[in-house]
């Protein structure tokens, strides 16, 4: 679609559809900016949140440089578009070595994730352009119990040094996902618990050291324990988030920022009245929105802007129904074609789901993102 | 990707992806196609659970006629590609009425639905070209409790009449979803329930017909009702279910099918192990899978084939937790690199996060889809 079939303003938009605050997002990119430089640390923004290249330019600040992705698509897109010092933050798997040797070999700085000897048996087997080596990095699990070698496991050192001692492979250090800060609420247990995770990387990165290995990089990130750093933090040398792009309805009933800072919502409009069940049918399902959060939060898994009485009870693949949490529904103050915007839960998981992004500043249409997708 | 690319098996696909079983979707689309002959009702398949020419060819038999869509996308992508006697499933809205225009000019037969006085004003008020009238179907609601009018409700001939009594308009009868039919539980239930539901819909019918107003188009659908239809269903004049295409493990736990009718899975293969939660991380999460289920059927969403005792526990972007229902977990089973088959809770929600659909005859790939996307 060129320019000129822009919508206009947000209230002109074709329903459901994702509207994106250029302006917030440009706000919460250069607030994580700022709060890593003064930190002293360098930002990795993860970029498998909004998936497009107007988005990183934004986030890297025009660097292009040192990202993190969770796709090799997202890899070789941001490759294909001009970005280099990547980092797949997903842990190698063998099937996936073809595909990271081409990235290894095209750019000048691509590193892999790793979890096991087994693995590095895997990547130390697979050869690159001469003059090129595999840049890897130890993913530990400081407590989150996804991929990644427990931090206090015997096996850190085992496993870096298998990396350590192949011919073809430069060990560059350590890298934490800080995922057990989505538990925490507010901004005084997430810098506890940032505390607490920083403790456990730099345990990895003196036992490492101790041990005769380097870690030039250590990285930890997670958009909460990012948005309200602890001061040990400054330790580390790299910060990964990548919600905090967008922000959602899950970061603030975190604490991890405000509903004023979300960049990110849906569009939808009343597309009927049931008045049986005091709802309002609005052209929104799962297909824009997506389940998640329904488990985690029930019916106040998403938040209808402006209309604190209203929830969102119930999806269908392309409806949204909608009622009042007390008391009866004026369907009068909702007329058929009246606009809604619902804040998601996780904006990771709503934007994955729409083809197109409708950027907006203030009121205006500015312009339209296509994400990459797939893996 | 041309055909030189495909995978050789089932065994080399990459992961995650969509896996899709040929020869189970024509066993369960010429099942649904006897089905409705055997009754004498036409089968008008909904095609948003698969979103592929391919699909819908093998739906409908070859004819390229007669199917319902979810969304105006949809509408248009297979009319571009030959395809006609299109309904437009969900209730028209304000906006959408220039794109329907466009469609109702082109094909020979486009059907919309409504549920409202006012939805019919600004059909009427909508010129098509000479010689062209709307085709409008009357949304009903038999209980289900979302778009229609309520089936028991006088408005049911007021809403109508407005299109009876409309110049450019053909009233060409009534529809409504037997989405309850979700609830069931059971071929018994289903049949119970199948039949209230046509009871519903025939009332509807003749109180229309009392009022001097013909339907020559009677239709209901569902997965679920549909598989197992009552007697009664036989007085209807169209079926419009979806999900039976691929079935689904919502399907089986409801008694619409067998788990071996399910031509949907996704590949995912073990990328790391987790001792001490005893769990195996795969490369398969949400954006490959869906949320869809966790809330209804707990960690039971969804089914990991040929392993009763393992189940998927938790998601995150792009990573899945399995871990046993008793007992413990011997990895040596599962080294790194082992493919698993997860069926998913439901076909169309997984199936459109997907950009390609691997498509294969027994063990062999033999092609790839691509759905079209978006609203």
């Amino acid at each position: 679609m060129s320019d000129a079939a822009l919508p206009a303003t947000v209230a002109d938009v074709p329903t459901p559809c994702l509207l994106v605050d250029i302006d917030k997002i440009k706000r919460n990119c250069q607030r994580m900016l700022d709060t890593a430089r003064n930190m002293g640390v360098q930002l990795r923004p993860h970029v498998k949140t909004h998936k497009t290249i107007e988005g990183a330019d934004i986030a890297t600040a025009g660097t292009r440089r040192k990202i993190v992705v969770s796709t090799l698509n997202e890899a070789e897109f941001f490759a294909a578009n001009g970005y280099d010092d990547i980092l797949y933050g997903f842990p190698i798997s063998k099937e996936k070595i073809p595909r990271c040797q081409r990235l290894a070999n095209q750019l000048s700085e691509f590193h892999i994730l790793y979890d096991s000897a087994e693995a590095m048996q895997w990547v130390q087997d697979a050869p690159l352009n001469p003059g090129k080596q595999w840049s890897v990095i130890l993913k530990i699990d400081t407590g989150y119990g996804r991929a990644g070698v427990l931090w206090d496991s015997d096996d850190v050192v085992t496993v870096a040094k298998a990396a350590v001692d192949a011919d073809n492979v430069r060990f560059r250090g350590i890298y934490a996902h800080c995922g057990g800060s989505y538990d925490c609420k507010g901004v005084e247990e997430l810098k506890e618990f940032g505390a607490i995770n920083t403790d456990r990387v730099t345990t990895v990165r003196d036992k490492l050291q101790s041990a005769g290995i380097a870690c030039e990089i250590v990285g930890t990130g997670s958009t909460p324990s990012c948005s309200h750093p602890a001061d040990n933090m400054a330790a580390l040398t790299e910060f990964h988030p990548g919600t905090y792009f967008f922000y959602d309805n899950e970061q603030v009933r975190i604490g991890a920022c405000t509903l004023d800072d979300v960049a990110l919502r849906v569009a939808t409009r009343v597309i009927s009245h049931k008045p049986s069940k005091k709802q309002l049918v609005t052209n929104c399902g799962h297909t824009a929105l997506s389940y998640c959060g329904q488990k985690e939060a029930g019916d106040e898994f998403c938040v209808v802007q402006g209309h604190p009485n209203l929830r969102l009870v119930r999806l269908c693949q392309e409806h949204g129904m909608i009622q009042p949490v007390t008391g009866d529904i004026d369907f009068d103050d909702h007329p058929l074609g009246t606009m809604l915007y619902l804040y998601p839960y996780q904006s990771c998981v709503t934007a994955a789901h729409h083809p197109v992004y409708y950027v907006h500043s203030g009121e205006k249409i500015v312009g339209m993102w296509r994400p990459t997708r797939g893996w």
